[in-house]
């Protein structure tokens, strides 16, 4: 096998209550990408489509991820990438991630499986710090791993995969609006009151307890913010509004997906999802923002192989 | 029946990472309990073996306890209390909680049982705060539910039951040195840095997952605290000492017990935990600090009826 298409899915990280170490894998948008071995060593990147990103593989989060796992597997030959990017990047949804972590996959796959997942995640961890300027897995880890997963801390890496309850649904609504990572960073608070450590850390231990229980009424309960989402919500016009009405029409929890500006919600069945959409596009379509939303079940699966 | 003598055992709460929401529950040692049903109406103390402690109901935890449910059931008759008390007030594995906890739960039972396990905290939580000067509830709930327990929250009172490992034994090294509880509270740390936040809560989440898959390994990974650990560590003499000896000694984790001076070490099968022991008796045995040690298992079952 010279030749792999596959399907690199959109992710959700920090998921409320799990800033910086959880996140889960959506099902209905991602990027598709055909890696094909070349005789020449190295990586190529011979098409974007979608999106104007950088061809030069160095300057590219696929470029870098596939370097690296390029570097680890000692070949003699060499890759070219050919992305078609349908998350844009900036939207909050693991844009880079994807690409980064799609790369390393496809890779993998062509080279025989030789790296296992954990290691894979390392490699487009080094992709994934050309876009965001340092390493992280909140997006990478459920991209590769599928489902929810925990970054339990990433020196040594360590990944635990958790349970996904069947009927859990995503619906993310992405204003299209720029949302500056390096502003979305400088609104971190440096430091936290114990008091609401304390309670970030009940509920992201009541989330853990409600996904492996499934336990709707407790996830719902967990997907609170007192930490992150006060200060970064302001980068997102209409937040409250659309959590609100979102909350209104049954969804369990809402969240800013990764640093923003993308909402998640999530949802017990594909209906309530659905509502929750139309509740997202109640929002903004009387304002003069564009946006996307996608309605999606939990990926369990992570990046699949089309081809 | 009109009388009912119960065992309600020590509890040890925080565990680690899970500082004011996580605790579990010991076997081995606890106070005996004699509850018996008066004509006439209020809560008495006939007796109290062990410990110096004040017979005046409304001055002592059990007293308070027993007035709360009292009240709640509003009956036309009363209770008193003896108490064998076993668990040294002030050793961090939760003495006043038993006491109270004990209380609410024999009351209950001579009562037929009206009351449910929650409201039996929150009846608990009245006396432990004339203890403690304010309600919690991470050793109550413990006792009451037995095996490990996360209060999520407070205010609304909200329990989780977590998995117990049947593997799982703790040792307890209690010096029996006197930590005041506003000493310990002075040194909690108002704000914390964010980052050592997500590495807590990462470790929280874990420790769960860790619980629900039966990962020895990975709950001795999450057993860290570098929040509060730091700090109160110091008011207990030979802490780092006991606890580098006890993790050679093949423990999964050690940390204090409550504000101390207690400290608890997990430990996987009884012979490890015997082996702690030998441990922390090493390091206390040559310093003239009194000690007490206890091996037990996690008691999945909580207070228990003995008669």
């Amino acid at each position: 096998m010279d030749t792999i298409k596959i399907f690199s899915p959109a992710t959700v990280a920090n998921v409320s209550c799990g800033f910086d170490v959880l996140g889960f894998c959506l099902d209905s948008v991602g990027d598709d990408m055909i890696i094909r071995k070349t005789k020449s060593k190295g990586i190529t990147i011979s098409k974007i489509e979608g999106y104007k990103l950088p061809l030069n593989p160095e300057k590219n989060v696929a470029g870098v991820a596939g370097l690296a796992i390029l570097k680890a597997a000692q070949v003699t030959f060499g890759f070219d990438i050919e992305i078609c990017k349908r998350i844009k990047p900036g939207s909050g949804i693991g844009s880079s991630s994807a690409s980064a972590s799609g790369t390393v996959f496809a890779i993998n796959e062509l080279l025989g499986n030789p790296f296992n997942k954990k290691q894979l995640t390392a490699f487009a961890m080094k992709g994934e710090a050309v876009a965001s300027g340092n390493e992280h897995a909140d997006n990478i880890a459920p991209g590769l791993f599928g489902g929810f997963t925990l970054v339990k801390s990433l020196n040594p890496l360590e990944i635990l995969e958790l349970p996904t309850p069947k009927e859990l649904y995503a619906t993310i609504v992405h204003p299209q609006i720029e949302v500056k990572t390096s502003e979305a960073r400088a609104l971190l608070p440096k430091t936290i009151p114990l008091k609401k450590g304390i309670a970030q850390w009940a509920n992201v231990g009541s989330l853990v307890h409600g996904l492996h229980t499934l336990d709707y009424n407790l996830i719902s309960r967990s997907l609170e913010d007192n930490i992150v989402e006060p200060h970064r919500k302001q980068l997102i016009p209409y937040f409250d509004e659309a959590k609100s009405l979102a909350i209104q029409s049954g969804a369990l929890g809402v969240g800013i997906s990764g640093s923003g500006p993308s909402i998640f919600a999530l949802s017990q069945g594909e209906i309530k999802a659905k509502q929750v959409a139309k509740a997202f596009q109640n929002v903004y379509k009387n304002t003069t923002i564009d946006f996307k939303i996608y309605v999606s079940k939990i990926n369990s699966q992570g990046i699949k192989t089309i081809s």
